[in-house]
């Protein structure tokens, strides 16, 4: 299934406004989701949208936003997000991160009552656009175990950062601390293949190749082992602990559990402003620096180049905006039985 | 070789002060180094004592510390080291980070003309300690590749972070962001042992288990590839691009290269005040919940437990303060030339 993007855009906004979803909240919702897609990260782009919408219509999202700063001070401040949207709640608070941050030079926001706010990397980049380093973390359901855990005793706790570049699009990463995002393992479930023996482990603890034991009796493996536990813990610690929010298996599952509940979701921000700590016009010359030497690094094979965190997303986003994106069998699956389920019919978008 | 930990306390204090190293930073580095080594970090104790006394002497280290803050802001510094030990720059910044923290809910302090600190951990428990999170980080010389070069292009470029508790000791993580320590490489290497594919790559590119290639030729492979590469290049912007230190191969290996000059590291500390953002007895007592919560989950064998990050350290710590530490040989074999080069027989102190 091949798309332009302003068609997958204009599918996506209806179904949220037809809803009766805020037109504010479903322009930057459908933003997020898109964005995600152009970058070629399919597993949380416009295929959660149907989660959402249920959430949404059963009650544990709220149509209109309304996030709240509870208690604040000079570099920090708290946030209740109201059970808005992940994506409301979270770019209000990346934006009032960036305001301590540029009064301070770092600013750190802690969110509450949030919920899955698609992909970390773009409120971070958010940050990015505006000249600061952006940092994000969430919570989320236990899904990954723990080196020596036989279940999951943590979510896949996302990580994000994004640098300003001044000339090129953010360098940008965004990980999830498993192995591999739980969302690839459904996806390999859906395609009947099996997955490499480091992503998951069956309900003994013990790796396995099956995908079908996670989410339900299986977990994920954490990323590098002992490394990407003590990093999700310390995300735990950030966006829940510090927060009061929801914390491992007091989080509701955004897309399994009954929709008339809110999630709880935590998160944390970070923003650093460069221009407060060194002048930028130098801090861009330190950076494209760095930048030029990595990429010029020999590569291991002749038509391979060293890239940048973000690169390969940033061209994904290039050719989409111009050639449209071809949707992956998974997400083409979940577009049409959304448009079918909901009378939208496929012809009126993508005709 | 068995050693009581105040006997390998006084052995390196020793060798400092008979270096003309000030007391004061003698003092703290011992502590650095021994503390390590008590949490069963051999790889950063005492073992690297003869490469930090050779810059010492050679004068790429100062022998009185004299860091210096050069810029400041509400939540911020930059401090230059002027080549004073790792471990004397990274306190004075641990402890100014704290203090901005205390003033605003969070302090972010960069260093440049840092050196090889020890133990990442070691300044983020410091922080802990004195009821903040800690974070902490630093760059070094290339050793590391990405997954597309041949070489290395950035350094181990470790992370940790400790988080007060209150009762017990702080939880705390500390990193390399390649799949293994160089250190473990070269302990490989000097035990004639294979290592694991994941570890490291030849000249080539090519996944190896001798571990020879490294440092000279072959470089480490990163933490989960991409993501600990993507996380290595944000320390290497907040440690050094940030703050003015050298970055990448300006860096001057600590270990190998031509003691009489500096070595230009940088690092970055960043300090959390719980007690600004939440009442710290409900954060103790949110933490005490899901660290008794994730320590009760079944474990995958009947015989081990669900520990958290740090715990393994402590209780090393715990039993080497009561019954002393076994070094193991490539420890001891660094103490014994250590003493035999000096001409401090190794009976006066662990006779």
């Amino acid at each position: 299934m091949h798309v332009e993007v302003t068609q997958l855009h204009a599918f996506c906004l209806d179904h949220l406004l037809r809803s009766g979803v805020d037109r504010t909240d479903a322009e930057l919702m459908t933003d997020v989701l898109i964005t995600t897609d152009t970058w070629g990260v399919f597993t949380h782009g416009i295929k959660s949208l149907g989660n959402y919408l249920k959430r949404l219509e059963g009650g544990g999202l709220q149509k209109k936003g309304n996030p709240v700063v509870t208690a604040e001070g000079p570099a920090w401040a708290q946030i209740d997000g109201g059970s808005s949207l992940g994506m409301t709640t979270s770019t209000v608070a990346m934006d009032k991160a960036v305001e301590k941050a540029r009064e301070t030079g770092i600013g750190f926001v802690g969110v509450r009552n949030s919920c899955h706010f698609g992909a970390a990397g773009y409120y971070a980049v958010r940050a990015a656009k505006q000249g600061l380093i952006g940092i994000c973390m969430a919570n989320d359901i236990p899904g990954v175990a723990a080196p020596d855990s036989k279940g999951a005793v943590l979510g896949t706790n996302p990580f994000a950062y994004a640098i300003p570049t001044g000339d090129e699009q953010p360098i940008f990463l965004d990980i999830a601390t498993s192995a591999a995002a739980g969302g690839k393992v459904i996806v390999a479930a859906f395609r009947g293949d099996p997955i490499p023996e480091e992503w998951a482990q069956d309900p003994d603890g013990l790796p396995t190749t099956d995908p079908h034991f996670y989410p339900l009796t299986g977990a994920l493996q954490a990323m590098a082992q002992h490394k990407g536990y003590g990093i999700a813990l310390m995300i735990e610690i950030l966006s829940a602990t510090l927060t009061g929010a929801a914390m491992t298996h007091q989080v509701v599952s955004w897309s399994q559990d009954d929709p008339s509940l809110p999630t709880g979701h935590g998160a944390a921000f970070i923003a650093i402003d460069v221009a407060s700590m060194m002048d930028p016009g130098q801090f861009r010359a330190r950076l494209d620096a760095l930048r030029t030497e990595i990429r010029a690094a020999p590569a291991k094979e002749a038509l391979k180049e060293v890239r940048l965190p973000g690169d390969r997303e940033w061209k994904h986003r290039e050719n989409a905006l111009k050639h449209g994106i071809t949707l992956p069998d998974h997400v083409a699956a979940s577009v049409r039985s959304l448009a079918e389920e909901r009378n939208l019919p496929l012809g009126d978008y993508f005709g």
